[in-house]
């Protein structure tokens, strides 16, 4: 059966160029701690450093800002955690939006119940949040402030400079959660003006179980989640992945290098699944922002199906999408992204997103056209949601 | 350069079947997200549930009762922390010994500034903790026990299961760090009676980046450190580590395969040095209990030498030691856990750890003899310690 991943907001294939860095360091006398002081320990410790000026050469900031964690949901939990704690005395008013990452949100709802305030705020219909309101929610207490770059479901681009701006002004925090954007789009701390921003291998054709947590030198912030040994300058404890670091700092070189051109790339095949799908469905509606989107996000919302319908009807026929995230998945209650955006409950189970990849083509949209159709004809015809 | 590897306790050589097992969960189709409801996913869902499966079987415990995490320092970090809040409404005391590993140590430490009462046993000149005074420290405001398994710089191996029943008598949830146990000595979780117990990869010939926490079954612990998704039914958000945790399993099916042998092999290469370098050299003691200690663990104290000195100059002769922890190594404090045991702090620097492994042999052992003597000779003859 011909294949086809269309979930690559989800996970991405690892490159074989970082599956064999990896297998370097699972292999041979690459093994050391980085702590140790002889031969194995000191190698490894330079293979680190080098690592790691990769990834801060990537994202425009300087070695000693990058701390390398176990994923997206690490980096996003250590940190808003260590900046709302570190920051205590100044003030105890948090701001995130609405449509964040659970990594984010439920660890702004946590700290809510610990004694910080929280604004959460609305976005518009296309999941964008406006500067506007976060200007209007700043108030003299708030110390961290919390937008994502873009959002996993509707692949919308948010305004990340202009509330950069705001909070470098006032001198808050601004914490960005740099997941789905980074290797998609350009990701440049200070282009962005944030003081902390998460990133995670996996979706970026690197491994799962490695991430990373940019850390603006002079910011407010100390680890406060994980106690333990001295690694990462005390901002990280526990011995380091060595080949999920040595994968990450591959993947990041192999995706930066590549990006203007794969953008590209991505965005005519995206546009012209967007524009094939809604031009031969009926009753289909693109979510998130129409052009402030991820170049290979495509997110859709079909009346009167049910998308995990969808998504069964599409494994058959060999093809992989999502829902909406994959962290959501199989889950009965619908997308909070999507309520937020002011889909009625109803509808929001009717969501499909389709996320392009490196090893997509014109043939696999093409494909994925001409299954679609048969297979909402066919589950609308059965739907009990159509009268 | 013959190159001899004792720091096993540091961290181990991955073995090279857990490297092909790591290697196939990189390439091809094996890369989905267990959270995807599509091929990709479903297939590693099934894969992440023999693994959980193999681990469970190893302990002695249930499949539902292992959550992977990114390491032991996390796993650590996790049980205590959870189970401290989640106990928060029975009590505010958690016990634990002066010579567990940072991970927990400073994990309690935290506690102890957050309103939690704590107590930090004592240890005897061995290193051991004595379950009179766990017994003693009990009240009821009790919540939390966490005792170490074995110590990683002494190799202590402590009276976990006595201690067990303890707890278990006075229902008060008892952790576990078999971080330097498992793999080396018989670990299951119904004999020693523990309700949490953490396990590492990087410690048993498989990845960095990975552990396990045993969560027996009814433990009143909920997850209050990572905030994210629903994964890991709840008690670890986050997207799974798949190669690690494939490469965690078949580690663990390795050695715990191999356990009665390979034990008896490394106890006597382990006896062998230390009746060789005790017996050659003046003024050296062996630190950690004589018999009750892990099969491949040789630590010891040299009078009138810097263990640092020792480690450069082993390490231009190819010999891999270590001072005592990893973590700490290359700082200039004393031992926390040589200081619990009553050494002066102006001995304890003259500390030097050996741990064995897989791949050593008797020749091994023969060429460290070899070495040492001179070496010890050379730095004594150079040392401003000795008058
Ligand atoms: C926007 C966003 N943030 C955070 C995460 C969590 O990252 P990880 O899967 O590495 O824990 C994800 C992915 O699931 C994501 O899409
Ligand atoms: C006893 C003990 N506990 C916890 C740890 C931490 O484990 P990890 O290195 O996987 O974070 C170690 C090893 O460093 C250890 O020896």
């Amino acid at each position: 059966m011909r294949r086809v991943y269309f979930d690559h907001s989800g996970t991405t294939p690892v490159h074989p160029a970082v599956a064999e860095e990896m297998y370097r360091y699972l292999t041979g006398e690459n093994f050391g701690n980085p702590s140790s002081v002889h031969y194995y320990g000191l190698q490894i410790k330079k293979k680190i450093a080098e690592a790691r000026d990769k990834l801060a050469q990537a994202l425009g900031a300087g070695s000693g800002e990058i701390v390398f964690t176990s994923g997206g949901t690490e980096s996003d939990n250590m940190a808003i955690h260590g900046a709302a704690y570190t920051n205590r005395n100044k003030g105890n008013h948090i701001i995130t939006s609405a449509v964040e990452h659970h990594a984010v949100l439920n660890t702004v709802k946590a700290l809510g119940k610990q004694g910080f305030d929280i604004t959460i705020l609305p976005v518009d219909r296309y999941g964008m949040v406006s500067v506007a309101d976060v200007a209007a929610a700043i108030t003299d207490k708030t110390i961290v402030i919390s937008i994502m770059h873009a959002n996993n479901e509707v692949g919308t681009i948010m305004p990340v400079a202009e509330i950069g701006k705001l909070a470098r002004e006032r001198k808050i925090i601004f914490h960005v959660d740099a997941v789905q954007s980074f290797g998609k789009i350009p990701v440049l701390v200070d282009e962005i003006g944030c003081d902390l921003l998460s990133i995670s291998g996996h979706k970026i054709y690197g491994p799962k179980g490695v991430g990373a947590l940019y850390i603006r030198k002079g910011t407010r912030w100390k680890q406060s989640l994980f106690h333990g040994g001295a690694q990462e300058r005390l901002r990280r404890a526990g011995t380091e992945n060595i080949p999920g670091i040595m994968g990450l700092a591959k993947a990041v070189e192999l995706v930066t290098a590549n990006l203007v051109q794969e953008s590209a790339r991505l965005k005519s095949l995206r546009d012209k699944l967007i524009k094939g799908l809604t031009s031969r469905i009926e009753h289909v509606s693109l979510t998130g922002h129409p052009t402030m989107r991820l170049p290979n996000h495509a997110s859709f919302l079909f009346k009167y199906i049910e998308g995990e319908s969808m998504l069964l009807s599409l494994d058959l026929k060999g093809i992989a999408a999502s829902t909406g995230s994959a962290c959501t998945s199989g889950s009965l209650e619908p997308s909070h992204v999507l309520l937020a955006m002011g889909v009625p409950p109803e509808d929001a189970h009717g969501s499909l997103r389709l996320t392009l990849g490196k090893d997509n083509t014109e043939e696999d949209v093409d494909y994925f056209l001409d299954v679609m159709g048969p297979i909402v004809e066919k589950l609308r015809d059965m739907s009990p949601l159509k009268d």
